[in-house]
C-alpha cells in the first residue's frame, strides 16, 4: 500500500493562494449524503487543500452550478479482458468519469505468471488518467488439479507474499477455488491468511453458494462477491457479510436484477463492477457512470447511486484516505456534470489536472515494455475433431443464459450422420472445441453448445477464461480448424472464418490484448462482430465475451476445457462428464 | 493491531456441532440494514463461525424471538474518568450490552506516561468482560508551552512510536493541539504521520473549529472529532470529512443537540462516545446503549442508530474484521433484549461466554498491578490565596455551560472586603484555585467562577483534566485550603469540606481511580454528591465532573491552570489574562 503523502501546505488553512479553485460547485457531497449548493474546491499538485469558502487561487474552473462529484471507482475489472494496453483502456474511461480502477490482472497472470503481471504494473504506473489499483490474482491455475484442465501458471503462496509488497496492491483477488475453502485446503488457506493479516482484503467468487459453505467462506476470509445473479443470492451474501459488488459487464449483466437490494441503510456495503468489459461496449455505453446511471434510473437515490461508485469502494480498498471523496488531503479527482442522470461528464480532472473537457488528452508516448510471445498450439489433424455418436443416446450440451455467464446443462437428441454426431444450426447445436495453447501439448476437449446462433462458419479466441486456451465455436470442423490456424499463426486474437473468407482481432500480447490504439482495436472489433452477426448469422451480441467463459471451470453448470466436459455444481469441483 | 486469527474450522460449514447456538434470534442486522426474523447464531469457543439456518451445537439458549444485536462499542471513552480500575469498570459497563470501548489513557498518560499507560493496558487485557482497544495519548502534555501549564509528563513522537507497536492500539487519540496543526509544528505533524502511515486512526479534537482551519486539520489527517457542540458545527464537520462522535458524558451532553443531524446516507459517519462518564451515571443511565435509546427516541431508526454503536465504530477503528456485527468469524459479542426502545439486555454474550444474564459474573480476581504514588503537592500559606482587588474595575470570571465543558468569559463587578475580591454566594460567584500536584513545585493560579451554585465550604479533585494538577473550587480560603490538604493526605481523591465536616472519595491510583469494587465508588461518590448538595448548597449535578475540566486549556473560552487565567480562541493558542 502507498505510504501517506500529505506535506504541511498553509494553503489548507488559507494562508496562501491555491493552484486552482473550482468555483460554484454543486457538490454531490458523499460524505454528508447531502448536495452542498454554491461550494469550492481549492487545489495544490495533485491534492485537495480545502473545501467550502475562503480559497483563493492563481487559477479557476467555473462549474457554473454544475453538479460536482467525486471521480468513479470500478471495484472489479480485468483490465486484460478490454482488449487494451492499460494505458488506452485508462484513456477509454478517464472520459466517463472514472478515476480509479481495482483490476485482478488474473488473465495475464495465468497465461504470463510474475513476467505478466509486472508487465501490467508497470505499464498502469503514472498512466495520468485513472489510478490502477491491484488485487493479486488468487486462483492461478484457477484449480490445482491439472485434470480440470491444462493450466500454463501457477503462482504460488510465495509468489503472493512477493505481490503483497507492491504499493498498488491492495488486496486478493477472486477467490474461485471455493471447495479448497471447504476443505480447507492449506495453500488456498494459506494466501487468504497472508492477505487478511496484512489488513488487505480479500475478494471472492462464489455464484450461487448459499448456507453454510457461504458462511464458511466468510469465516475463512472472505469479504467481497460480485457473482450474484440472484436477488436473493445476493441478499444473503449481504446479510452474512459480504460487501456485495453489482456487476455489469459485457456477457455478465447483473444490474437489473440486484439493482432493487439497494437501500440507504445497506448502500454502504454495496458497489458498481464490470469485471470484464469490451472496448466496444464501453465506448458505446460508458464505464461505472453508465451503471449509476441505470441505478438512478431504477429509483436509487443519486447520493446512494454515487456513493456505491466512489466512498464505498475506496473505503472497502483502504484506499479511502485518498480517493471516494473530496476532502482536504484527497487525490484531487473530480467530475463536473451538467445532471444527475446521465452522468456524462462535461470535466473530468484526475490528480489535479483535466483530462477530459469535451476532448480527451493526447494518449503520451507509450512505454516500451515488451512481453515474450506466449502461442504455442500444436492442432490436432481434422479428422480428431469428430464425435462419435452414441445412437439412442441423447447428448449432454452446455446452454447459454442470455445475459449471464452461468451456463445450463441440456440433453437433446444429437443430429447424427455417417454415425458421427454434428452441429445442427436449424436447432442452434453448435461444436465448441478448446485448444492448449501455452506448452504445445495437442490436448483438446470437443463438446456442443446451444445459444450463439450461428448457423454456418465458426469464431474462435485466444482469450478463454482463465487458463486461456483457445476457445472455437462453429458448425463444421473444417472452418473451426482453419479458424484455430488463424489464430495460432497472428500469434493470438479472435477471428470469425466461413471458407476463405476471415475478419480478425488480432492480441499479440499475451493473446490477450493488442498493441493499438483503442479506436483501432473498436473499429477491429466492430468489424469482427458485423461478420460474425451478418455473414456467419451470429445471433449473440458479443459473441466473443460468450466464447471466451466456455472454458471456465468454477462457474456452474457445465464448461469444456482442453481436459473435456465438466459438470459444475455451486461451491463444488467439477466432475468429470461425457457428451452421452 | 491484533493479527489475523481464524482456524480453519469444519463447524462453519456446518460439517461437525458448534459448541454454542443461539436460535430464534430476531437479528437486527447491521451489514443488510434489516432485522431478520427467526434466525439462528453458530458458535465456537469466542468466535461466531456461522449465522442463518442449518447448523447444530452442544448447547442452545433461546432467544424466543427477542431481538439480537451485536456487542455495543464506545468510539471514545476515558476509562479514568469512570474512577475505576479497567476491570472494575468493565464488568460495570458489560451489563449494558457493550463489548468493546475505544479508550485514550490520556489521564494516566499525563500523570505517569508510560508507566501508566502500561499500567491501564495490563489492567484491560483479558478482562472477560469488554475488548479495550486504545488510542494513544498525542498531547502529553496537552500543549508543549509550560508557560500555559505545569504537565508532569512526555510522550514525544518517540515514545508514540512505541506505544503503536501494542496490539490494542488502534491509533492516535484526540490531537488537541489543533494551533499546533495550523502551524505544522514538526512534533504534532510528525506524530500524526507516523499514525497514518501505518494504517491507524488519528482522532480530532476541534471544538468551534472550522472553514478553512477545519479543511486544515482534516488534510494534515485528522480524521474525527467528538467535541462539536452545535448542530452546524457537526454538520460542516461531516461536511468536509470527518467523522463525528455524538458524545453524552457526565459533564458533556451533545446528542440532543446533534442528533438531528443523522440520516440514513451519512449515518455510517457517525458514532457515539461517552467521552468522561462517572461511575454513578453509568449505573443510573447506562452506557452506549442509552444514547442509542434516546437516538431512537428523538426518531433516528433503531438499525440506524445500533449501526453507530457497532458496525460504524468497528469499521472507523479498523477491527471491523471481528467486531461491530454478527457474521462467520466476528468474535461472539452479542446482546439479547426484549424491545428496540430501552436497549436493556436480557443476556449479554462477550467472546461466547454470557457475562450478563441478569446477574453480572464475579469480578475475576485482580490482578497484582502497582504503580506508584503521584501526589507530590506543595500548598501555598493561606494568606497567598487571596486576591487584592483593583477598585473600578470589573473582575473576569469563568462561566460553567450547563451541560457543556465549554466555558464563557464574563465581566463582573467584583464583591470587594478590605482590599480584596471575595468568593460571592449570593451571585453564585466561587473562588477556584489550581495547585501544581506532582512535582511540588508550588506553583498555583487563582481565578473565579460562576454555576457551581455553591453557598459555603469548598470542593476539590485531583482529577483535572488533562494535566491533572489539583482543582479546588470554594467560597472562602480556610475550607479551599483544607479541602486540599485533606486530597494531598489521602493521596489524591475527591473531597467536600465545610469547616470540620468533609466527604471524601480517595483515588490513590495516580490521584485519578480508585482501587475499591465499583460498588463501594459509586456509594462513595452518591455520599459526596449529596455532601455537595445538602451541606454546601451545590446546584449543579454532578460537580466533580465539572470541577476537572475548570484547567483544560484547548476549550475555549476561559480557563485556569496554576500558571494563571486564559483566554482560548476555537483553534487558538491560550492566551494569558488578568482577572482585572
Amino acid at each position: 500500500m502507498k505510504t501517506w503523502n500529505r506535506p504541511y501546505r498553509n494553503e489548507a488553512n488559507a494562508q496562501a493562494p491555491a493552484d486552482l479553485l473550482i468555483t460554484h460547485c454543486r457538490l454531490v457531497n458523499v460524505l454528508s449524503g447531502e448536495i452542498e449548493e454554491d461550494t469550492d474546491i481549492a487545489i495544490c499538485g495533485s491534492q485537495i487543500v480545502g473545501v467550502g469558502h475562503g480559497y483563493h487561487a492563481q487559477r479557476t474552473i467555473d462549474a457554473a452550478g454544475r453538479y460536482v462529484y467525486p471521480g468513479l471507482i470500478d471495484a472489479h475489472i480485468h483490465l486484460e479482458s478490454t482488449k487494451l494496453t492499460i494505458p488506452q483502456a485508462c484513456r477509454l474511461m478517464a472520459r466517463f468519469g472514472t478515476s480509479a480502477v481495482i483490476t485482478d490482472p488474473h488473465e495475464i497472470g495465468n497465461v504470463a505468471a510474475l513476467d505478466g503481471l509486472a508487465y501490467q504494473m508497470d505499464s498502469a504506473a503514472d498512466n495520468g488518467y485513472i489510478n490502477v489499483f491491484f488485487v493479486a490474482p488468487s486462483c492461478v491455475p484457477t484449480l490445482t488439479d491439472m485434470s480440470i484442465e491444462s493450466a500454463p501458471s501457477a503462482l504460488d503462496p510465495d509468489k503472493l507474499r512477493m505481490i503483497a509488497e507492491h504499493e498498488d496492491v491492495v488486496g486478493l483477488g477472486e477467490v474461485m477455488n471455493v471447495p479448497g475453502i471447504l476443505l480447507g485446503i492449506p495453500e488456498v488457506i494459506e494466501k487468504i491468511e497472508d492477505y487478511r493479516s496484512r489488513g488487505l482484503v480479500v475478494d471472492g467468487h462464489a455464484p450461487l453458494v448459499s448456507g453454510p459453505a457461504l458462511n464458511a467462506c466468510i469465516y475463512m476470509g472472505v469479504q467481497s462477491d460480485h457473482e450474484s445473479t440472484h436477488l436473493e443470492e445476493a441478499r444473503e451474501k449481504l446479510r452474512r457479510g459480504m460487501f456485495v459488488m453489482i456487476r455489469e459487464g459485457s456477457s455478465e449483466k447483473n444490474l437489473d436484477e440486484l439493482i432493487s437490494l439497494v437501500n440507504p441503510h445497506n448502500a454502504r456495503r454495496l458497489m458498481f463492477a464490470s469485471d470484464d468489459l469490451d472496448p466496444t461496449d464501453m465506448i458505446g455505453r460508458g464505464h461505472i457512470n453508465h451503471l449509476v446511471k441505470r441505478a438512478v434510473a431504477a429509483g436509487v437515490d443519486p447520493i446512494c447511486a454515487l456513493q456505491m461508485a466512489t466512498l464505498n469502494p475506496a473505503t472497502y480498498f483502504g484506499i479511502g484516505d485518498r480517493l471516494g471523496a473530496i476532502f482536504a488531503g484527497a487525490q484531487a479527482d473530480i467530475v463536473i456534470a451538467p445532471d444527475l442522470v446521465e452522468f456524462s461528464p462535461d470535466i473530468v480532472i484526475h490528480e489535479g489536472r483535466v483530462v477530459f473537457d469535451g476532448n480527451l488528452l493526447p494518449a503520451g508516448s507509450p512505454k516500451s515494455i515488451h512481453l515474450r510471445p506466449t502461442m504455442n498450439v500444436r492442432l490436432p489433424a481434422l479428422a480428431e475433431l469428430a464425435v462419435t455418436a452414441e445412437p439412442g443416446r441423447d447428448a449432454r450440451v452446455i446452454d447459454l443464459v442470455p445475459g449471464q455467464i452461468l451456463t445450463r446443462q441440456s440433453f437433446i437428441a444429437p443430429l447424427i450422420a455417417d454415425g458421427l454426431m454434428l452441429a445442427d444450426p436449424s436447432r442452434d447445436i453448435a461444436k465448441v472445441c478448446v485448444f492448449e495453447r501455452h506448452r504445445g501439448s495437442g490436448s483438446f476437449g470437443i463438446a456442443f453448445v446451444r445459444g450463439f446462433g450461428i448457423q454456418k462458419g465458426a469464431i474462435g479466441s485466444s482469450v478463454g477464461h482463465d487458463s486461456h486456451n483457445m476457445v472455437v465455436v462453429g458448425t463444421n470442423d473444417a472452418d473451426m480448424m482453419r479458424c484455430a490456424e488463424i489464430i495460432r499463426d497472428m500469434g493470438g486474437g479472435q477471428a470469425a472464418v466461413l471458407g476463405q473468407e476471415s475478419r480478425t482481432l488480432p492480441l499479440p500480447v499475451a493473446g490477450l490484448m493488442s498493441d493499438k490504439p483503442a479506436e483501432q482495436v473498436i473499429e477491429d472489433e466492430v468489424r469482427l462482430d458485423e461478420f460474425c452477426a451478418k455473414i456467419l448469422g451470429v445471433t449473440l451480441s458479443r459473441p466473443m465475451a460468450a466464447l471466451s467463459f466456455m472454458a471456465l471451470p468454477v462457474i456452474p453448470e457445465l464448461r469444456i476445457t482442453d481436459q473435456g466436459l465438466f459438470h459444475i455444481a455451486p461451491g463444488g469441483y467439477p466432475q468429470k462428464v461425457g457428451i452421452f
